[in-house]
């Protein structure tokens, strides 16, 4: 069922989410995999038209399978410029945003592309008062966190492996059309415990009150005086977020069940819990995959 | 003394270390520099010949004033062979990397290359029963803390905005040649109370025992019942690194001394340290710059 | 200036928010204030027209200077047949409550009475699977915790009081028409450090966030597997919530700057910081009281 | 069973121990038990026999069928005219109070009425350089969360549902005669880990010891400098006291062991231990509860 | 003014409290002192009669200019036998012990000895179902830092040393009459916030705490179901006695002012609190302990 | 089997490390043992030769059938000189040591001495600007607590107790030679959480580079600018490691795992794991101690 040829696997972002650092490391976390080949290409923060003019056509260049385009709010010139590039192009391609990406997904459905709109994936608290590299980097840390230990990490690359191993299969794929809201967290978590799947939509929840802030942080207010207790309040929060979920993680840590899904060097799901025992196929998600795209 | 010609700064990113998911953000945090366009292009987690091969020609065609090359041990055969292209490809070149790199600088001095070598940037607990795309990410997000907090970002940044500075005005820059470890925290740290220096410290040396840990975990230990328990328990440092490096910059919260570098506009240093208080052109760092360079 | 009379403040609550269980007590913390007469009708977390029917009368008995009702939502029947009598006796009156008081704060004015709405004042999680006495308790000693030390409790109180001193003055007193949101908080904070005030801040989103989702959890999800992990969620935020307003008023302690207003056997507003210091009159509050009132 | 008339149940409370605030919510935290009437009065902080003359007649006009007297030690004047007054009109009356109750708790025995003395309620550190009302408010928040974690709230609860089920039974109660002390927390716990009881455990023994300091701090010390050290100390204790407590609690939900008890609608003791389970009839406390009284 | 004579210190230990097994340590924490010679003999747990009698011998044939004896009560009959062994020799001889001690105080100063009674070194939780050798290894550690942190190790180490300047200046000192409890640490802190000294204190007050409830649990409760709970209960407080002094260092930590006071290589009394600061003698000390003694 | 006599069991100290304060309290933690009698004579914290010449003695006049000799680096001319007595007469003896022991093993083993060199038991930052005796207590506190929770004292104690229960047999018992490092916390502890094992072995690890840290500290750097930053780094990570060590026993608290080996009277090992539970002989240990020995 293996085809022989790697499936390309190419990632444009621009601008940052939380969701950007990360996601191509994602698909081979352990750098073995045989059945993809994975190529980034990014405009740093900047999110123009130009940029994307300019650095998008690089990832054309590489004849992906599948595309990836990652950038905050997607309705704003620069990544719809993306959009429709992709789109015109006939590329089989998966927008991955945050919230305000909500408002177009009927649109992004009608490019024919693919959507993962992660609500929790917080806007930065970008003033020039507060926001310095260290700033930037440590906020990037804690979302990483709960965007990791929430599971939205997960189902972006399950999301992603479906598609690929569809692609595998010679299936075509159902592209995601997907929201990824606390609900999502509540009912697809891996956390064993109920109280550690908690804790853990309770720091999405965070995540998601920090977005509000800083949308009114960064957009409406006006004086200095009340915008850097604002976004300080919503990096509180980040920071806060990130404990909640890291505590979640300890929960399953206390009574070894903690899930883990390795990537197997064919790409095919596994599944472990117990820390010392050995991962196994994850035959079920296999099938649901080659079935369901 | 600015020109106006931006400057064009390319990334290439092979592998993964805990320096490289932001590292272009890092530079124009606030999205908002007008003196710099960035690009970056990475072959994910994968860095052999053959990927470097293909992916680094794109971030060529970019015509980068400055190229910067991020990877793990830059010895091995695919790091190896980008340095090579850029070498002669006579492109001004940076190379950030980890520890194995402290070997051959002098080789990448030959090549006339600059370079930065992080020795508190740790290997991954790369073991098939432990590492999924969670706990990978999970482990960037406590290196990344860990590596902003102790200012390792900021040093990276500066080394970086230094030799983009000299360019704009026209100077020959010199280019970076760099070991951060801890001494280098120590005498160079933003963090005002001795005690929260002294954390920070701490808690880049715990990232260094990471990585000895993750050495022996993934090189040297051949039974499962022997190398799971070494990378479950050097994560648990990378977690307790992080949760330090925290306390750090808790402590500068707490006499509201937290020293903040914005970068303007025309990518000036600025700097400021009371919260609410605005940023000023940092006079002396930019002099420097220009002198040194 | 002082006015022998003691001035008689009655409470009437019905339903419990975060405000309710300590309302009174704020008034007379050492017990020992000989200006005030402080007596508190209610009908434990009952709040139908029927309760306020029969208990509220005995608070009218009692002679009030002044009234404040305290309330869950204050236009459900129960709350608003309150509001209605006493506009009706012409008494003095003060609608403290949560959230949906906002949309009726004209009502309210309209019927001559004042209003603190406190916005970060949460629901609780009360389902029948979740809530019981325990969890009750837990939840609002969080939340108490939260309004504590963000300062809605001394806004509250200094409300309160300054009506008291205006009444003890022969002066008409203005009534409040305050919404306490998170700007109040920011803008009328006696926390000094300001990453005390950003964690405080910060403290009182979460609780709008729990009250936000509570809301979700009650009303409208109605299967038990979707609501029981929305109130745990609520709940365990409260809880991180409680943590991080402590957290904020460690820092003071940190630097010996907590301010403290114990009030003075005579009522009159009192201030000091240092914990080894004496309280000294805070005559500036006192004459704005006075003035403003 | 059930018989149809509702219970009447009055609380006056006059001053302030921690189970005062929340106590008659304790009976029906979910606002829906169709089986008790509920009506409180307060006299606030005050305690004198004035105080108790002219407020506790409201709530006998409520015709209570059980009278619930709180407030801090009984023996003085003014708790003590409040038991007088209950005894001589021969109502149904328990005395709950803190340590110094259990010096005449045969005197409270003869009066007919039933008792249940709270060793580790501790007096509040009642000096006015150091109490205003945001000190108080957190105290009485940690006190509240120790007394609900150990399991004291839920004995309090047992017992006067016990009476109520009694009185709705139609037979004559057996009123408590109760003093909570370490020993009851620990042959009465809901707590299943032995650890989390010990932990628990500690944290009433806290309780008991900022009893004792603030007993030396508000009536022996005379001099500032040598009470205000004790007072703080003794609310710093107060505050690791409900950590200590609450970490007990995480404990059971580590396991998904934690027992709640909600109320149904017609009050009869419900129980249940996994979050995500659903209540069921505590048959054998019922039981209990009838063949008891 | 300096002897050239060593003074010679022996140390004798039985049994053991908190203060036992780092006391000689204190007096030459740099192993660099040259105007001591300090000698230790102990008895393991052990603190019957025989041992003394066959060990304290030993540390006579030191010949001793000061001999400490540490241990338990010392009413009971081991420690007793050597008080009086001490003082039928003529030895200059210092009794420290704990809680027990404070009713012998007279009759130790009756043998001519001197003594500190430190009230929060408690009794272990010596039962034998919960008491191994890490139970006993943590709790010695955790009443370590409490000792360490709240000044009682500088007030032991300081009567010591001032005797030992007394006997190198050849004034004949006065032995210490000393008590510690929770005001000698208020009255004598080298902790310069209040908040840290008030936390202190608390740490303190715990380990008192933990003494009396050991107490119960080893004496009194005689089933196994009641005494386990205590004697973990008690341990847990320990363990929060720790915390909560860790905390009140850090809080110096935080604004550098941690004093700090190494000896000298002359063994005169040194201070500091910055840091980054030298230690420069502490003349104050030096000459209260000349002319006191 | 078990024989009459006592085993007399010598230790003798010089200097101090982690495994010195409380040796000879891990045999007989309960002070009931009937089967051993333990002295111990030690030299504070000197360890020249004329300390060693002059207190070794005393220990062999207590006739001891084993002496356990304890101090850092056995190698210098002190412990050597210990060593070099305690081998020509003869006597079984143990070297305890740190890790520069482990250079001299073959030397040790030479001169018919066992030894355990604890790897992770490490140097103090013994820097006159740095170290104090409060320093020093804290210090020890923390890596008593780590050496406690990881196992090595337990590993040390059955070491001691297999000898000892080997003489009482009459059987010539193997002395240890044992390096304890990382892998030996690995493959023998006690704790059953796969991940409580990963925090212990982290909390070692961390030991580890405390020691390499002062290493560096206190023989290499001489700048006081660069030397106290280190100390004091190192002791930050001290104070974490003992963190660390506590939440891996915490995990096993979580689950009522925690395994307790408190001796009999009889010195027979004896084990349980419940904390209600009694324990009981451990037989499997004690035939291995006959047989192996």
């Amino acid at each position: 069922m293996i085809c022989l040829k790697k499936i390309r696997v190419g990632f444009f972002k621009c601008g940052n989410i939380g969701a950007s650092p990360l996601c191509e490391l994602l698909l081979d976390e352990l750098a073995r995999r045989e059945d993809v080949e994975i190529r980034t290409v990014t405009t740093g923060s900047k999110m123009r038209v130009e940029d994307v003019e300019e650095a998008l056509p690089k990832i054309f260049e590489f004849n992906p399978d599948l595309l990836i385009l990652i950038s905050p709010n997607p309705s704003i010139s620069g990544p719809a410029r993306a959009r429709e590039l992709v789109s015109n192009r006939g590329l089989m391609g998966i927008v991955i945003s945050d919230r305000p990406g909500k408002r177009i997904k009927d649109e992004i459905e009608k490019q024919g592309l693919g959507y993962i709109i992660i609500m929790g994936d917080p806007l930065i608290g970008a003033r020039g008062e507060f926001l310095d590299p260290t700033e930037m980097a440590i906020f990037n840390s804690n979302i990483i966190k709960v965007l990791a230990i929430t599971g939205v990490y997960r189902i972006v690359c399950y999301e992603i492996d479906r598609v690929i191993h569809a692609l595998k299969a010679g299936i075509r794929p159902t592209l995601p059309r997907l929201v990824i809201d606390t609900e999502t967290i509540r009912d697809n978590s891996d956390l064993k415990n109920p109280y550690a799947k908690a804790k853990a939509m309770a720091a999405y929840e965070l995540t998601k009150t920090v977005a509000a802030i800083n949308q009114r942080a960064c957009f409406i207010e006006k004086e200095r005086a009340k915008y850097i207790p604002l976004v300080a309040c919503s990096h509180e929060i980040a920071q806060v977020a990130a404990k909640l979920a890291e505590e979640a993680r300890e929960i399953e840590k206390y009574s070894d069940t903690l899930v883990r899904r390795p990537h197997s060097k064919d790409g095919k799901p596994r599944i472990k819990s117990k820390l010392m025992s050995q991962p196994s196929l994850d035959e079920e998600t296999y099938q649901k995959w080659l079935g369901a795209s």
